[in-house]
């Protein structure tokens, strides 16, 4: 069976199981619309450590645990850990990967590392290589601000139109058999640049990959709005998500507005929670997905979902060196009844 | 065909023809023994950018064309584009990405990258989602220098066991068929953490994921070393390099020392070059394959290698806060004359 279906879409030969989820959130986040889906919610971000990045790092290793012990899997039985997240040389990942000791591959394509790797762990699985992979990104407020911005003891303002970074985990466990949806079809993105070079407005920037990539998805496959129940961006806010709508009804002729939501909206309640346009991170798409959307699916509530996480590829340097902005984003098909 | 062949070893069902490759240094690589081989020297390492980051994407996007067009490959004919750097957020293969417009997987594990990026790539091949893929790393000494030790400026001194990063880009063009060598195992690595803490000593701290990644390798497949011609380290230097051959021969009973290299020490001449114990970065590896190498085993001088690129994965974040450093080792085997 040709898998390839369109210049950038392939659609997998068998579906691939998304066995088990786990997702672990800070306290904000833990305030939110979605605290009765998380798996776990910590009071204390620091989780007692003597620094945020060794904080992130027990985010995202307890997650990865949580989600073996749950679905009763021997780290020994993962053939492959596949992780990234927003820090510099992804050095989350590779504690996590230290103290997994899993074969690893690390990813980085911003907040739309956790799709890039659903879709390399899954082609694995249907190439023939892989039983078992687990894929997990985290992100983490106070280590993205200092890392991409300012320190947290300046207390400087963010604008309107920027995002809160997540404090999150989410980890899935994928295999050819399993109870729980299958991720059936992949598009992956290009990397777009639209000359917007305000990083803090990245929402913005993002909407026009989350566009292309859509509008690609559904020129690939044929696929119809209808066919989904949601198409569910990673991270775009409140302001990225308005651009997409209007870009792809205004020069795509694609109307998503029916079905249309945002992992950055969802998090977060926008008119209570201090957090500007919404939520962002390569937690933020991970940790709903894996609560909340991963639930609804389970329950029957969703049955087709078009899931798009978004990345912005910029770094504080080439925000400094006056770069704009390159972003991407990556789309997965996952469905409760795949037709084969 | 069952391709998993052991814990982390996997032998393609097809072997994957690596086509063309191509390689871009800069002037002290220009100089080193391997002078000859090189695809193209370049004598001023800014290329005429304004800043070392700018001219690093350089090296890499006009590294990546030159192999599109010694090929005659369309770069819409082109599925996938893998590609990792050292730079925080890997902001040299996004924007790398951005300029070539293919779609984009970015991957990180430091200077193993490369040897990451050819594992995901023939894997995708194999199993049937691609036709054509480029895999490309880089990296750039002065960008380096800056992004994980001092500013240039300051005039701090190496010690004598710290190595120098290879200014230089190394691109592969991989696809089923063509005329060059194959592809066919590869055996992925797992973090390694021996409690080296000395970013400067980065050579001992990946010497024993070499170890743990070749020693896996021979388990896995069941060959022996007079089965191969070279076994070839990504970049420990002088003292990584002879820890390896101690440890394998006194720990393991495995002695490579015949048919053992470096391209650390390939790249440079320890003797006559103010390069401490050898080369590093994710560009060492990538240019010393793409040329020296992938030369000798078009003209048959080598018909069977193992290919073992290392990364440090430390962060300056990392070693700033006393973490020791954990190491991965990737390894692929490389032949003329597949068995199939």
């Amino acid at each position: 069976m040709k898998k390839k279906i369109g210049k950038q879409t392939y659609k997998f030969s068998l579906p691939i199981n998304i066995n088990d989820t786990c997702s672990r959130v800070g306290p904000i986040e833990g305030e939110g619309p979605l605290k009765n889906y998380f798996h776990y919610i910590e009071q204390d971000d620091t989780l007692n450590e003597k620094t945020f990045e060794k904080a992130e790092h027990q985010f995202s290793i307890k997650t990865v645990m949580n989600l073996l012990e749950k679905s009763s899997t021997k780290k020994e039985d993962v053939d492959i850990y596949v992780a990234g997240d927003l820090l510099n040389q992804i050095i989350t990942a590779n504690a996590t990967a230290r103290d997994l000791s899993i074969p690893f591959w690390g990813i980085y394509n911003a907040c739309a590392s956790f799709c890039e790797g659903l879709q390399i762990a899954s082609s694995m699985i249907d190439g023939g290589f892989f039983e078992k992979a687990v894929v997990s990104s985290t992100s983490h407020f106070s280590t993205a601000e200092r890392q991409y911005r300012y320190p947290l003891e300046l207390g400087t303002q963010a604008p309107p139109v920027s995002q809160r970074t997540v404090t999150g985990t989410g980890a899935v466990l994928l295999s050819k058999n399993g109870n729980g949806p299958y991720i059936t079809h992949m598009t992956i993105g290009k990397v777009m640049d639209y000359n917007q070079d305000d990083p803090n407005n990245m929402g913005s920037a993002m909407a026009i990959s989350a566009c292309d990539t859509i509008y690609t998805h559904f020129r690939d496959t044929g696929f119809n709005i209808d066919d989904y129940d949601m198409i569910l961006t990673g991270d775009l806010g409140k302001v990225g998500y308005n651009i997409t709508i209007d870009y792809l009804k205004s020069q795509k002729n694609l109307d998503i507005s029916g079905i249309y939501n945002d992992c950055g909206l969802l998090i977060y309640d926008l008119k209570s929670q201090d957090v500007m346009s919404g939520g962002s991170g390569a937690g933020c798409s991970a940790s709903v997905f894996c609560s909340y959307i991963y639930s609804l699916m389970k329950e029957k509530k969703l049955n087709k979902i078009l899931f798009c996480p978004t990345g912005a590829l910029l770094s504080p340097v080439s925000t400094g060196q006056k770069d704009s902005i390159p972003c991407i984003a990556h789309a997965v098909t996952i469905e409760n009844n795949p037709t084969l």
